[in-house]
């Protein structure tokens, strides 16, 4: 089995701006240690893949950020434009059938933190033999809350592995919950977040495209048979003008009968928002978590991000407070949410250009 | 009349952390404008004194930021450590005394802000007028609002002015107040804020220390002697060894009987939090105030103060905001009285020298 990483870098990471700007999304800053989530996945998945069978799929336009955190072997694909992940995702899938009809495909989100990076690699394995057999495989993680920013994967059957390690057939994907219906499937059991990470065969996902979605699946291809040649660059340009943005789940996985699920093991954070820090950085005793300096008087609960000088907090709960660069954000954590009409406004000063 | 105002310098500024700084307090930073609050204090009163006729008393560590804002021929005396008022003004009166024993002297604090500087000016010709007769002037704000954070003055009889611009006898100076006898005080309307700001004829002001404060009378005279000789310098150490830390207000004004109130019609604000800002800046719909670039959404009631960049604000409210170089304040307007402990937790941060 010859096993191959895609890890998708999409994303504009609005909602951790101003560390985060549009030259620099959150995939590429070190949120939580030295190295950015792209290296982290990239170091992460390394025992079973190394960098020369890695391929990262971005936005054009990070190729020198993606050059400097990845060096100079790092096999990158340019998409011209997002449209989410189900064309990413085929693009890939071209690239690695022209090199190997027999290459076995982990797709991997660039911005996803996860600690026990050997529970990981032992999920990885058991997706890696069910996709042997041609199965779509998901990989899900146990709910730790009733998150209703997520969505979540039905367990049917199990097919393989046993405990806490375990694959299962797919009984049903469910779009986000509302509030009740999380606590509801925190309490089934049989629930585990769709994490968006995925192991297949390459014949077998472009198979499920062929089924699924003909008429992308006809561009996938026309577009597959232009790799390595002069025609390439056009063909791309082409396959994106003519794709919708559709996501795997939505295109395919949904879709699909062969589909199975690994519950991994391991902790997960697909680290949505500021709101992440909170788990991951150890707190003071009033539940503030900070990267950086921060001095908190009469404060609890805020989570600061700074990268200069200190951070002080008089009298403030429930606070996000973000330095970086020329830009402050002091945010209600409730008020998160509301980033994007803030970054409207931003966008709407003098020389906002700098601040985005 | 030779008329000379002394400007008060002395002040840790500590509530405008981190605009101000233990090297540039409060008194030397531009608040509300381009030139700080003791500039502002000299500009407004050179009408009536030209520079040659003031005469700023400051801390000595502050010798240089004095000479870069008022220029080289300001004339500066400096104290070696403070000691409240009473001292200071004794200190500038026997200089006063040394050059023109019939000076009139204008006492100033350097840190307040008056924006209409015609009316002030004319409250001082009138308290001018008084201090010929050897009155020991006080100038007393009309009272805005009941606050609990200034001394007041019950006035008694009128003795010059009318209307707007009056001046009465002293009934009784009174300590900073309860809310419910602030209250009283307002709805009284013979009491006003006792703003800090005095004018006598120097020999007046030293015959209420000689019957006041006899101890400190003999040690300012004994330093008077002493002004333009070698012996200045070490005799001035003395004064400030042995003087105690001591208002005017306490050491003369509340005991002496020839006390007049010049009840000025200007505008006047101490400057004494941040919140000062909220009262002299054009808010935005939302009541919010800024000095520097502030983009708020859902945020209301906040005052922001930054000297680079922008700052977002998000679903917040009544917060204080300040980017001031290398530190970022985030404070609840309520929580503002509780600075000192805040700063203590800074100054013991590693290389908090930078900060403070």
């Amino acid at each position: 089995m010859n096993l191959h990483a895609v890890v998708l870098c999409g994303g504009r990471g609005e909602r951790f701006w101003p560390k985060s700007r549009r030259a620099l999304p959150k995939q590429f800053i070190a949120l939580f240690g030295r190295e950015s989530l792209t290296q982290e996945t990239s170091d992460r998945v390394r025992p079973l893949c190394p960098t020369a069978r890695q391929l990262f799929v971005a936005p054009a336009e990070f190729e020198k950020v993606l050059r400097r955190q990845l060096g100079a072997n790092a096999r990158l694909v340019f998409e011209p434009l997002g449209r989410n992940t189900a064309p990413a995702i085929g693009l890939a899938a071209e690239y690695l059938k022209h090199e190997d009809p027999d290459a076995t495909m982990l797709v991997l989100p660039a911005d996803h933190l996860i600690e026990d990076g050997a529970a990981f690699l032992k999920a990885v394995r058991l997706g890696a033999q069910l996709a042997q057999d041609g199965m779509l495989v998901t990989f899900g993680i146990r709910p730790e809350r009733a998150d209703t920013g997520y969505g979540y994967v039905q367990l049917g059957k199990r097919i393989a592995g046993k405990d806490r390690l375990a694959a299962h057939r797919v009984q049903a994907f469910k779009e986000k919950p509302s509030p009740a219906r999380a606590r509801a499937y925190l309490a089934a059991g049989n629930y585990v977040w769709n994490s968006g990470m995925f192991i297949w065969r390459v014949d077998a996902i472009l198979s499920a495209f062929e089924q699924f979605m003909p008429a992308l699946y006809a561009e996938l291809e026309a577009f597959g048979r232009t790799v390595g040649t002069r025609r390439q660059k056009a063909a791309l340009a082409r396959l994106y003008r003519k794709t919708p943005a559709i996501s795997i789940d939505y295109a395919v996985m949904e879709k699909a009968d062969n589909v199975a699920c690994v519950r991994g093991a391991f902790d997960w954070d697909d680290v949505g928002s500021w709101l992440a820090l909170a788990r991951h950085i150890k707190p003071d005793h009033a539940d503030n978590v900070a990267n950086g300096v921060l001095v908190a008087r009469n404060s609890s609960h805020c989570i600061v991000d700074s990268d200069a000088g200190v951070i002080a907090a008089l009298g403030v709960k429930d606070l996000v407070i973000v330095r970086a660069g020329d830009a402050v954000l002091v945010a209600d954590k409730d008020a998160l949410a509301h980033i994007k009409p803030l970054l409207a406004d931003v966008a709407a000063l003098p020389h906002a250009r700098r601040f985005l």
